[in-house]
């Protein structure tokens, strides 16, 4: 059998008549052959949504990157706004951001390990010591860079870079407890997944499960976002909930909630890494 | 064998040393066969409650009332804030409101003729004509009272005279889309039961499920709540959640929506008909 | 604005190389505008699945026929099993079977007359007189046919009268309590809908919910499925559950489990009308 | 303020009238401060079940055991099951059972360092040496105990004497694939707790992730159970369960089950520890 290559098309366009069958038969022409295809029609506002997962013949970088080139024209010509991955061949070089606490980062680590996330994690960041030494023990880079005399500007320099230096893809903020200068966040455009600690918009800000506990939900939640300037504003990707009751203290509805960010957490990276989602406007299309 | 009569207490009190042992004593002395109970200490507040259903050998009314006399003596000398019901004997008077949607209210008259919820209903009152005809075939009684010429204050009044003719135990919003004035709301303190269409404290206010549609949240729900003078702030007794996408239009949210509403709404009916519910602050212990 | 006429076009087939890009080209040329399409491929079967909603510019029924007549020429061509419908032109004809329990058949009169489900509702037959009047009293025709003498045979002769007499699509199975004979089930293939009382393959048979409190399970659950000779054992189409603890006797699952029943049944009996089921073997794609 | 020991008190007995009174009183004479209660009376059995958890003055092990003795002659006299633990002052003695699989025995090992499971683990054993590096890199004594030439009986008896060693309380299998011998199942009562890859009853034996794809089910769960001497057969602690569809591969459903997998047993776990569960037939009353 002829060596083939994995590829990941997406599409954010005005919708016309015939898009599909050029789309479809371009991909036919180029040898593809589709492994998986999701699309979606976001009737008012007459945008087009498609996420095409295929396999075409190339076994030298010449002949991916012909095909990567002829895909590129005609999506120009057609005005598409198009993106185009080789996710065997290009593993994200991903940047994990995180605090004192240890779940959402170690469920991370431990599902990189397992084969779950298909990433490199090339450096840890933290702005405490808290985790370093079980990260490290657990093979992965641990970097601390700590807020210095309150001064959270030099702090951020710092880190970027070292994000730099890594070339980082992605970066992922699990329960990082720092919130992140403009200009931070626009140099990584939906590039940056936070974990909020409540069902958005239900209490944006500091201290959700205190919040949540003096208004006496029955429910509790976590939502996981791209981080935009607004902050606890970005859209949306992944969300979960769980019961509570009169019984949970708001200790207790952290310590049920922290199951839940790590789960959601994870889910939105996973989305993010398989070419999952396509933003738009401030909401995003998860082809799940 | 004699005859009992079931009786429902409810406490709240200020926790001290032997109160579970003074209640189960008294109640063991007056001839109690407890059936159930469920009690919750807040130890933040030190404050103590609890819920027990019991039955006492009584025929007459008069031997209901001197038992009657004897807790509430037992319960002053401890200066406990508490209820007793005799749930067999005194079936709650509800009057139901809703406007032009049947969801809720069809579902509560279809839940209480199966027998699902122990109440009478004296009245469905509406703002509109729209729901008359389905709930009298139903064999209930329709009031029709429109607000004429922007009078909302004169609406009230004549929707508060229907209440008192009917000497209502309980007032349900079946998704009634009018707001209520602080002067009704206080003439039945923690007897309205509202449903609100999102998962509170997200969305307060108007049109939720758009609110929800142009946020991009991944997961809607239903809050059903006491009504207070500050709108959607009253206490939560339960709320329910779905699933939705980007496939999902604001209608299509609302569609799934209704489910929620209609189950959350009875759920928290018939926990405050079974006496399930004590309030305390601006929150709710429910004992389910 | 061109009078249109919308479709849904449902396709089953071995993949090959180039079937998307050859039905979309169809389509294309056709004139249709492509409201949604959502596909899977069982990569282990090789098997494709489609569903594509549509909108062509037609008129009149010759050129609805038309239209017809080249898609089912070019699938023939390509040995695709296919199935079109023009929704809005035809409704489907349904008949609900009940016995004696009033959730799931009221539950779907409500929603029918709510507009939630594009169908008609010719006929409501059921072995026991109990919710007649009900039924009646919101005008639809309600068919009493009892088991006399037990004999079965002769009640599902009658009972398949009446269906042939409507000229029924689909039949559904609101908590009709008799086991079907496999001459009748053969007569409508994949187009009974049954809702059973558990979350199948546990407690199949009788008394699920007896069944499930004796197993002491922590989560109860229903099941709609097509309907085959094998007793509980068709393609599920959709299944949903709810907690439940000590505290719950089997009367407590089984009020709890209603609003499962009628809410599952529910979406199943949508997605079939929406014709988004496809059945392969003995399970579904649902296209939600 | 004098020390005081926690205690968790567990009843299970036939209900009798003035039982609730004459517990609390003796409480109350012994000077505790209740903290939480918590009972369930099962009318069908007349079988009455508590916990309770107090505090009382005691600095000493002889004033403990005063008490201890106080209430193990009382609940004699009553002829009551009874069960007391002072939680801060014996930790479990716990051993972790696994084979190759991570996700379970790591998530366990994480919650024990976070904090959230009060035990100690002296051992974590397998049949298999996969995990082994991981397991003591974290700092706890790993045995590998291999079946050699298919004796299963020495194996067992190896693996029984390092638990008799460690004089262990409870045993966890943390996706442990061996069926243990019912000698083995019965030196440890209600003390090896399970998580069993499915929706138990349904799927009972091997492979449940592939007999879920199989049967097509739109939902997968995972089942924590005490282990008896029937394969899945024991009493169900706690069970949760999330959405599939058909786009799932059954190694699909392997991975999302994972997640609920260690989130069961991790919970089920924890009832036990803190003494919530009691169990009476084949089925258990678990006061969460």
């Amino acid at each position: 059998m002829a060596e083939t290559t994995r590829a990941v098309l997406r599409l954010h366009t005005p919708d016309r008549p015939g898009l599909v069958a050029d789309v479809s038969t371009l991909l036919f022409k180029l040898g593809a052959n589709i492994i998986g295809a999701d699309q979606h029609l976001d009737t008012d506002l007459n945008s087009f949504f498609q996420r095409i997962e295929f396999r075409f013949p190339a076994s030298t970088e010449a002949e991916r990157e012909a095909i990567r080139q002829k895909i590129s024209d005609a999506c120009e010509g057609w005005k598409l706004r198009a993106s185009l991955r080789f996710p065997d061949l290009w593993r994200r070089q991903v940047a994990i951001l995180c605090s004192k606490q240890p779940h959402c980062i170690m469920d991370l680590l431990a599902r990189h390990r397992a084969g779950e996330l298909t990433m490199d994690v090339p450096l840890v960041i933290s702005n405490h010591a808290t985790q370093g030494e079980e990260v490290t023990r657990r093979g992965y880079r641990f970097v601390h860079e700590p807020i210095v005399d309150g001064n959270k500007k030099d702090q951020e320099a710092r880190v970027l870079g070292h994000l730099a230096d890594a070339k980082v893809d992605l970066i992922i903020l699990a329960r990082y407890m720092q919130i992140l200068s403009s200009d931070f966040v626009s140099a990584y455009p939906e590039r940056i997944i936070n974990i909020h600690h409540s069902f958005l918009p239900a209490f944006i800000g500091a201290e959700p499960y205190k919040q949540a506990h003096r208004r006496g939900v029955k429910i509790i939640g976590a939502t996981s976002h791209y981080v935009t300037a607004d902050l606890d504003q970005g859209p949306i990707i992944a969300q979960g909930v769980i019961r509570v009751s009169h019984r949970d203290s708001w200790e207790e509805m952290e310590r049920k909630g922290r199951d839940i960010e790590r789960n959601i957490l994870a889910h939105a990276v996973r989305c993010h890494l398989e070419d999952r989602i396509i933003t738009y406007g401030n909401k995003t299309v998860v082809f799940e």
